[in-house]
């Protein structure tokens, strides 16, 4: 991509500026459509080299109420939170155009260059190696991510820094280099040319080129409007049900025999929840009674609510169906070190491929991004575990009956319950694929026969605690 | 309030759950609605006194999905963010329920057991006087606020701490309070007095009647559905329209002299915008075609991007709309050091009233609810300019005409510019209105004739350094 800039022309800035301001309200109608897109500008670059400048001619250019602009100073990769988390909630929504001051880039230059126990080339690499699959994945999911790197010659750099306003001096400093360090400089071209062969490069020296040079970069990627495909390429290989989907079978437990266990039980859960130093993500799917909420709460038991926090999914709202589907457990798994899901983000391949609300080319693609979106979480202190409450049908039968006659819980069925009901082996089906596909040697999936609940319960309080430390 | 205890009566638990999740459903029926509302549970009290399984057995009873819980260690009031800045972005829409477990009153009784300076009893006052004065502007805008203290007698905190299991004592020592010593149990009963004479308190000593007392509590909150008045009582005082808007008129700038002029102040306000080590609000409000983005830019010209944010403030979203309307801009206030405001808050009294998007009641009583939240961002280091600019009619005709012949310029003018100029006296009109009454000491109006952008700009330039320090 680097040779991009032999070819390159100055623009009349006035058409320059109306193209851009015309690729920015075609964006912005594309808001619901099956073409919708939005852009995220990653900006980096050598101190200096101009990054500021281009950006605030961009937003002459441009309506600036549509260019959303972004910085923040880098933060240390410590391996506590996936490199994404710090820049989930400016991902943006569909039609809209963000700028990127920083990223998950610079805080992987900034980690290698400064960290007590340095990043050596292979774990750098492969860091950026899952930086460009979750780019990827937003791509597929609309967003679309072009890369510029404002690069400055050594000698141009020292030049700049002799002429600097003092009053500036300052915010130069604040990312604690020495640009006045041929070493560190040299460091850093060496490190970033570890990533930089899909970015844009952009000659820093030459300022009338410079901010043209980005603008046009942003104005191409403006104008390439993706058509995304909704029809899968290949033929869909089906799984086959399991057994235990389909005849969920266990032994009876008594309640003289349940009472006692559950209490030393979730005694110990609540301990092993308390001292495991890693975040714990624990997730319900299943069909409708199968006893998700039960569970949950003889979890929590022995922990006070300000310990936990339990998300329950619904449908998305409008605002979250802009962004990429999993933008919304993102925002999510921000906050309590322990976090429980009634339905997760596996909606995706269960309701949403049933209910048609994902097209097959994005429910097939989503096992892979749920893939490394759940190994981001767990090489990132955390551990997750998956439930699948497998009930039969009689029982469930049953169980929507209670419901149906017991005032306090009636709320817990609806019409939408029984229209599931109908469509039960597309939901076996989908459970089938999804085991297939997402049972990861650390995020299992742990399949749990319900219609005992005194068992199945007992059974989710074992499986927690032998997933986690001291458990 | 304090009393209601002796006129307590268990009610059947099967009932008071249907009860409460009918009134769930009714309120988040609520949505969208003229008697929408939200309901707010701030919790909190004495340690070991019950709140975490109150909150524990209110989930049981109530539909979960439904009831929002969220729990965060104190923040030191510490004079650098107003004290409901934590807490901004839990407010709920419409329709939803939301317990914070921990608010500004623990946080204020937090600093004053802490603090390494503490609160004297006059400004714990005036802090318990402010937090009132939001909540009231919480409730006005269909907000409910609920206040509920569990309290448990000395003796019997000692006897649940003997008795505590050894791996909660970690959880109760996180609050870094300790509830073996007399004395600080003695200062926080003291202190909890000061603001808890509008708060429910519930005998944490009972534990079958406390989780009761609490769902009773949130129910009867539930049930009172207020109608919210769209007229006001009295009636309106329309202030006169100061001549300065009705011809804005001023000296012309020669280029010779402007230019020049502008290099150096302009360099004057970046450095002292980076130097005051307080937060900077900038908000422009004005006609259109009055020259805000001329003026930002103009502004920001010194600065690098990084350095500050531009708010451009269009319509709010629909998830806005369901919230308090200042409630969008006290998420943007927690970000970058200088925030610079393209149409602000203001909104609400010129462009809301005017089209009728707010009613009477809500505009009128906008700039109180406007003043309090300008005062509270003042008195924790933040400075906030306010400029209107001025433009004669003649003028933003002729602007207007010269944007609709400039092809780069043309997405700058609408048919609502037009239709908002039809409306041009009942701008200057509800300008009045608000200069007459948040015109505050700390928080100046000033008004720019801008009929010469020269000059205009030069004058917004010095205005600005006059407000910052060593300006």
């Amino acid at each position: 991509m680097q040779s991009q800039n032999q070819e390159f022309k100055l623009m009349d800035e006035q058409k320059l500026s109306v193209d851009l301001i015309s690729a920015q309200y075609a964006l912005k109608d594309t808001r619901g459509q099956k073409n919708a897109k939005s852009l995220v500008i990653l900006v980096n670059g050598i101190e200096l080299a101009g990054k500021g400048e281009a950006v605030k001619q961009l937003r002459e250019w441009v309506d600036p109420r549509y260019l959303l602009v972004k910085a923040d100073p880098p933060q240390v990769l410590d391996g506590k939170q996936p490199f994404w988390q710090p820049y989930a909630r400016f991902i943006p929504a569909e039609g809209q155009i963000q700028v990127l001051f920083g990223s998950w880039y610079s805080d992987l230059l900034s980690t290698a260059m400064h960290a007590s126990h340095p990043i050596d080339d292979s774990l750098f690499d492969d860091y950026v190696a899952r930086m460009r699959a979750f780019e990827q994945d937003l791509k597929n999911n609309h967003v679309d991510v072009i890369k510029i790197w404002f690069d400055l010659p050594w000698k141009a750099l020292q030049k700049r820094l002799d002429e600097i306003e003092p009053s500036e001096i300052h915010w130069h400093k604040l990312h604690g280099l020495n640009w006045r360090s041929q070493k560190q400089y040299d460091a850093i071209q060496r490190l970033r040319q570890r990533f930089t062969d899909d970015w844009y490069i952009i000659d820093g020296e030459d300022e009338a080129q410079r901010d043209q040079q980005f603008a046009q970069h942003i104005l191409k990627a403006l104008a390439h409007c993706p058509v995304h495909p909704v029809k899968a390429s290949g033929r869909w290989k089906q799984e086959k049900v399991p057994l235990v989907l389909q005849k969920p079978a266990q032994e009876q437990l008594e309640k003289a025999e349940y009472k006692p266990e559950l209490k030393k039980l979730s005694r110990k859960v609540a301990d092993a929840l308390r001292t495991d130093p890693r975040r714990v993500v624990i997730l319900f799917e299943g069909m409708d009674a199968a006893g998700k909420g039960g569970a949950i709460k003889r979890i929590v038991k022995k922990l006070d609510p300000r310990e936990y926090e339990i998300h329950t999914i619904a449908a998305p709202e409008k605002y979250e169906l802009r962004r990429p589907y999993l933008w919304r457990f993102w925002s999510k798994l921000n906050t309590e070190d322990i976090c429980i899901f009634d339905r997760s983000w596996y909606g995706r391949v269960l309701v949403e491929r049933i209910e048609g609300f994902a097209t097959p080319v994005e429910w097939q693609r989503a096992y892979d991004e749920i893939n490394r979106f759940e190994q981001d979480l767990i090489q990132n202190e955390t551990v997750v575990i998956k439930f699948w409450l497998a009930i039969s049908k009689d029982e469930q039968a049953a169980r929507f009956k209670a419901r149906e006659e017991t005032a306090h819980k009636r709320f817990k069925i609806t019409d939408d319950d029984w229209r599931n009901r109908e469509r039960w082996n597309d939901y076996l089906k989908a459970a089938a694929d999804m085991f297939a596909r997402t049972n990861t040697e650390n995020a299992p999936w742990h399949v749990i026969a319900t219609d005992d609940k005194y068992t199945a319960r007992i059974e989710i309080l074992r499986t927690i605690l032998k997933q986690l430390k001291g458990g």
